[in-house]
C-alpha cells in the first residue's frame, strides 16, 4: 500500500501512526495538513471533507481499499495491526492486549488530548490565561499522567526493554511522542526513570528514528 | 465471571463498561469508588494500588484470570470483546472496526477528558474560573465533539438504527453516557438529530437502561 497520511510533523497523534507504519515496514505519502499557517489548515473545508473532526492524522487507504480514510491514530493502528503484516503491535494474549491498550490510552486519553493545541489555544485566548499558568497546566498533566505510567510500568513483570516484553508496540507509538513533546515544553522527567530507559530503547530503532518530527518534509 | 467493577454511577467511563457487560449477559459486581466524598476516595493508597493512575473504571477478573485489574473503559471493552461471547460489540470487518473505534475515541479521547471532574477542578481552583466560564469550556468541546459526531453520523450509510449498521456497540457504549452528561450541563442538542435518535433506539435497550446512573447501587 501507499497510503496517505494527514499529518502535521508536530502532532503526537500523528506521530504514533509514523512510528507504526514504520514498525510495520510500510510505505506511505505524507500530505501535510499545517495546523497553524493560515488560521489552521485543518479547519479548511477540504479537510473537514475528509476528518470532520478537523484533527490530524487521517489515513487515506489506497483505492484497493476503496480509498477508505481512517481517523483517529490509536484506530488507524489497530487497523494496520489487523490488516497488515510485519511486526505485531499487539502481544498474542488477551490479558496482554488489555495491559498494552491501556497504557496507550492512559496517553491518547487522559493525557495528551488536554495539553494539545486547539486546548493550549482555548486557555490563553479564551479564558485569558497568560503564559506561566498555561505552561503549568502542561506540565501538571504531564506529571500526573507520566508519574502513573512510571508507577505501572515500573512494578509490572510484564514491562520488558520496551512498555511491554522485549518488543516495541502500541504503547511505545503513544509513550515516544508524548515524552518527546514533554520534553519540547521543557517538563522535568528525573522522576520516570523506567520510561526514560524505555524511550532511549525505542531511540535506537529505526522506525522511531524516521517518525520524529525534524524528520518530516513539513518540519519547519 | 463475576468480575468486579470498581465504579461511580456519574463516571462516563464506567457507564460505558456497564453498558458493554449488559450488552453481553455478564454479570457484575459493582465497587462503589465515590469521586467527590473525603476528597475523592480514588485518591485513596488502597484504590491508587489498584489504578495507579486513580481513575474509574477498573475491572477485577475473577480468580479463573488471575485476578487482573483491568483499566481503561475501551481497553476493558475490548478485553470482554474478544474473551466474551454474547452480543459482538465490534463489526466483523476491519474498516467496520476501524470506523467504530474512530468514533468511540472521538469521545473517549477528544471529549470525554476534557470535561471531566478533575479537569473542572484544576479550572475552578487552579486557574480560578467562575461558575460561567467553567460551563462555557465544558459547552465548547461538547458542542465541538458532538457536532463533528453528527456529521460521521449523519453522512454514512454505515450508520443504522445505532452507529454501525442496526446492532448496539461500542460506539453506542461511549455515545450514550456523553449525552447523558451532556444534558446533565444543560447543553443544547437540538442541532444532532441523529445522535438524538441513535440515543433514543439505545434507551430502549435493558443493557442501556440497566447500566444509567441513577439505577447504580451508589447513585446518590
Amino acid at each position: 500500500m501507499t497510503a496517505k497520511l494527514y499529518s502535521y510533523f508536530r502532532s503526537s497523534a500523528a506521530y504514533r501512526v509514523r512510528i507504526a507504519l514504520g514498525l510495520k515496514g510500510l510505505d506511505w505519502q505524507t500530505v501535510p495538513v499545517h495546523l497553524l499557517q493560515g488560521g489552521g489548515q485543518q479547519h479548511s473545508a477540504g479537510y473537514r471533507a475528509t476528518n470532520p473532526q478537523a484533527l490530524v492524522p487521517a489515513l487515506q487507504l489506497d483505492e484497493g481499499e476503496g480509498a477508505a480514510v481512517l481517523t483517529q491514530s490509536l484506530a488507524i493502528i489497530e487497523y494496520l495491526e489487523e490488516t497488515r503484516g510485519g511486526a505485531p503491535l499487539l502481544p498474542p494474549d488477551a490479558l496482554g492486549r488489555a495491559r498494552v491498550r491501556a497504557l496507550a490510552q492512559s496517553i491518547a486519553c487522559d493525557l495528551h488530548p488536554l495539553n494539545n493545541l486547539r486546548v493550549l489555544a482555548y486557555l490563553k485566548h479564551t479564558l485569558g490565561v497568560d503564559d506561566e499558568a498555561k505552561n503549568a497546566w502542561y506540565a501538571h498533566w504531564v506529571a500526573l499522567g507520566l508519574s502513573a505510567l512510571e508507577q505501572s510500568l515500573a512494578t509490572s513483570s510484564a514491562t520488558g526493554r520496551y512498555c511491554h516484553g522485549d518488543t516495541p508496540g502500541l504503547a511505545d507509538c503513544c509513550l515516544v511522542p508524548q515524552v518527546y513533546n514533554a520534553r519540547r515544553f521543557n517538563c522535568p522527567l528525573d522522576g520516570y526513570p523506567t520510561i526514560a530507559r524505555i524511550v532511549a530503547a525505542c531511540d535506537e530503532l529505526p522506525a522511531f528514528e524516521a517518525a520524529a518530527p525534524e524528520r518530516q518534509p513539513d518540519a519547519a
